[in-house]
């Protein structure tokens, strides 16, 4: 509980790489951060041997820096060139512009909505999109717009979402139970950019009604999936599952209960895990340093 | 996953008993039920042995039933006499009315208001009472009266909060994270009737600042704890507990937020236990029958 | 705690019964039990509201019935004809005949004879039997026979499996970790009396490498599932499941680790909940009594 | 599920640290791996703002370097000097010996056994003590020696103990549930160098029959914990706790089957965190690096 955590106007680097492993990799990055007096708040590191990658997160405190924002970034690609880095280097303070899409079920939208308000998703939400109308009152509630989509024509429906994802320069979209397959098309457009909440565990029951799956192959568990969404339903990587205990004395009721619970907690842990900078996407899976 | 839980216009009763055991108990009271033409939707039954007594829960199909409540209950009650019961027997239709108290935290607000808005709660909601006006803004958005209470003087303060309880027919009032320390005569006068959400897995850590305790100690696991209130602090019976796994990397934050996941959740389905009349306190502990 | 349960003299009478549901059962049941003085320790009872099934377990002191086994069964069986009941009443008394088939990992086998060893398991094991000599050991140590099959000739072998589960007497053959398919033929004739513990959160990783095929997806729990064989490979009814949170940096010993800790825990529960007749049936599914 | 993992050749070093927090620290430790060709397989840090305080592990090829054990322990002396830090520097050859002290519960020992017997526990186990002679069998099974020690009289039982530790040059002794207070003395002079399974969640139900006091005040899980023993009962630094949910159902066998699981998995991995150097103890806890 170390107090410094919560002096909120501490701001923070985080800085995420991945690139070919070698010896030296990591001597390189600690003197380069040394040589610009970066105090080192958290670091986690991964090897994968038989990939011979490396993966790696910093978050620096930002007051530490000989260097401003600009003047890191610049100096730190010429050592991620060297190293043939994938790389991101982000303030705390750019929060990332979330967009959530929702169609009827609201649990996944108010808890995301009330975590945003107190704090704990360090992220502006600049608009809900949804494809009823009854979610205006969150919007309104919270004061984002609200922009209700017809979906009588699917492609006229998702140029509007993707307009309105480019208006609002939107960096992560969420599908927060948004009951639409997303057309390839803007699956690629999006790629790494979109998460959806699926209600199962994956990769048991994909696709529709997986509460009633899991009833009908009689598991004991159910869970959910938080996951990057790709052109093959319900297949993208997958960033963070929940899973809860039921029994034959679970009713219909229950199973939904416990299931919006696996759902909101899944959500939650994958989209904050993404908003600071946790989650590095490489081939089909997902690294994060949590 | 039954069909006919869905359902919503199938009110049932739960009649829920404890009495000393004993051979033919469960005979006469199922015999009871079969007299009246009971259709048993869920039946729990726990025997203490030690203490040679009886407990037993039934939810019961109200259209199945020959009796209306009012001759269902005056019939019960001569079974009841003789086997020296306590019991009760309500209908899904009578809602309880639960009072909220809160003071800034508002976390598990926003979650009870949050499941008794989607239905998860079947009880209703009279009156938010707090000691900060920021919650007015919960209350307003759901329609709820909002009664600020001064507390620059405790016992008018206290006073002022029974007298709503009485003026609003509150059935149960439950603290959720309401920072003040409910008086000796206030918690006898509620007994049975009021409900705390504790952050910490008590016993451990009672009194304030549990998550601080915790980290000083270096446990693995904290967790919250929902019991009813009694003039010992933080004494009373636990109805449900919660816990997540923490470590030496989680900072302050991150075990406020943790805590809270445990607070949500034990206070949720503790609150629906009552509510569902599926807790029988006897001596300084709950049976829960979920 | 009650103390009566440590009483290990206190043998019960378990009965279980499955029939169509109707009003007046229960009243019919516990009206029998009354007339023959049966003192009612546990009881479970499920209503299958879709199906219109009822489901039910009772365990009684032996020592307060008025009546032997025997014409306790034989009372018992025409209430069970009026209801047209599936059942079974066993007295804890008697124990089942439980066979252990397995091939090179001593994990499952361990910890099953130990439960068995410390009176966890209310079983007998007659026999071990393996298609690896180095299982040998374990059959010694607990002083059970131990029978090693020559896999060369599949057909013949499990031909000598099947005379030794007859001649043994077995009531319950457990596959632990026995990574042998097991005939189509057999598991028809075993059908119900044979359980399986595979390691995966099935339906996910059906078949081989189910730890490998979790890798490749990157899921973020594995799992074990204990379930009944049937002639369609891990599609059995499931009787019990496990998970363990994994990550990036689990290696594959980790993701062994953690699974052998679901695999142990699965199967232990699962088969103590076989043992004690806390099991039905009903289609691809269980009602478990736990 | 990288294969290298699976390479049981490959021996590592660990080379933990902690030390005042400086920056650069961790760009000297780096640029020392470097300058050795260290080819780094795993690395955890944590920085304890508050204290100022870094704490850091590695996980080294060992056969990645251009020199021995020795030399490398002394150049890295040099840099260790230089930091402030205290520090460990072990080869994964070098096995710890584990003495196991035992009375009469055998469920840890036997586990504990087997996971040495299979690879698990990377630790000799020279002897096995304890008060009650029925431990023997386990010993002869795994052919460890066994010492029967009277406890008649403590004092010479205890002198006797630490003997047997001395004589086989034990580096930790583990209470495998070991009924006995360990005398402050004796706790002082295996500072860090003995572990304890603990049958409760502590800091609730310090002392004597934790799952009665469990018990008697109603909680919803019971735990057990994996700590180093201190001259203050039940206070030593926590290294892992393990928790599992129980009701008013659960008899005394039931209670005490859940804790032992809690326990066997709580000691389980504790004594594996402290064998693979992933624990360092600061003041009154443990960082873990897991």
């Amino acid at each position: 509980m170390p107090s410094a955590e919560n002096n909120m106007d501490a701001s923070t680097y985080r800085v995420v790489i991945d690139c070919p492993d070698q010896v030296g990799l990591v001597a390189a990055v600690s003197q380069f951060f040394a040589s610009v007096n970066a105090s080192i708040l958290e670091a986690s590191h991964h090897t994968d041997v038989k990939l011979a990658r490396f993966f790696m997160r910093h978050e620096i405190a930002a007051n530490s820096l000989k260097l401003n924002h600009t003047d890191f970034k610049q100096a730190f690609a010429q050592l991620a060139q060297k190293y043939d880095m994938r790389w991101s280097l982000n303030s705390s303070r750019s929060k990332p512009k979330v967009a959530l899409l929702v169609s009827k079920e609201e649990h996944c939208l108010n808890d995301v909505l009330h975590r945003w308000h107190t704090g704990e998703l360090n992220c502006d939400i600049p608009c809900i999109i949804g494809n009823h109308k009854s979610m205006q009152k969150y919007a309104d509630w919270y004061e984002i717009p609200f922009h209700y989509i017809d979906f009588s024509n699917k492609t006229e429906a998702f140029a509007h979402i993707e307009a309105l994802i480019r208006d609002y320069k939107v960096d992560l979209t969420v599908l927060a139970r948004f009951m639409q397959i997303i057309p390839d098309d803007v699956c690629q457009r999006l790629s790494g950019k979109i998460i959806n909440i699926h209600h199962s565990f994956l990769p048991s029951f994909v696709g529709a009604k997986p509460y009633q799956q899991a009833y009908d192959r009689g598991v004991k568990l159910i869970g959910a999936t938080c996951h990057y969404v790709t052109s093959v339903l319900d297949e993208g990587p997958i960033i963070e599952q929940e899973v809860m205990r039921i029994s034959h004395s679970d009713s219909s009721d229950d199973m939904v209960r416990k299931g919006k619970r696996c759902e909101i907690n899944a959500l939650a842990n994958g989209l904050r895990y993404h908003i600071e900078d946790r989650v590095i996407v490489f081939e089909s899976k997902t690294i994060v340093f949590n």
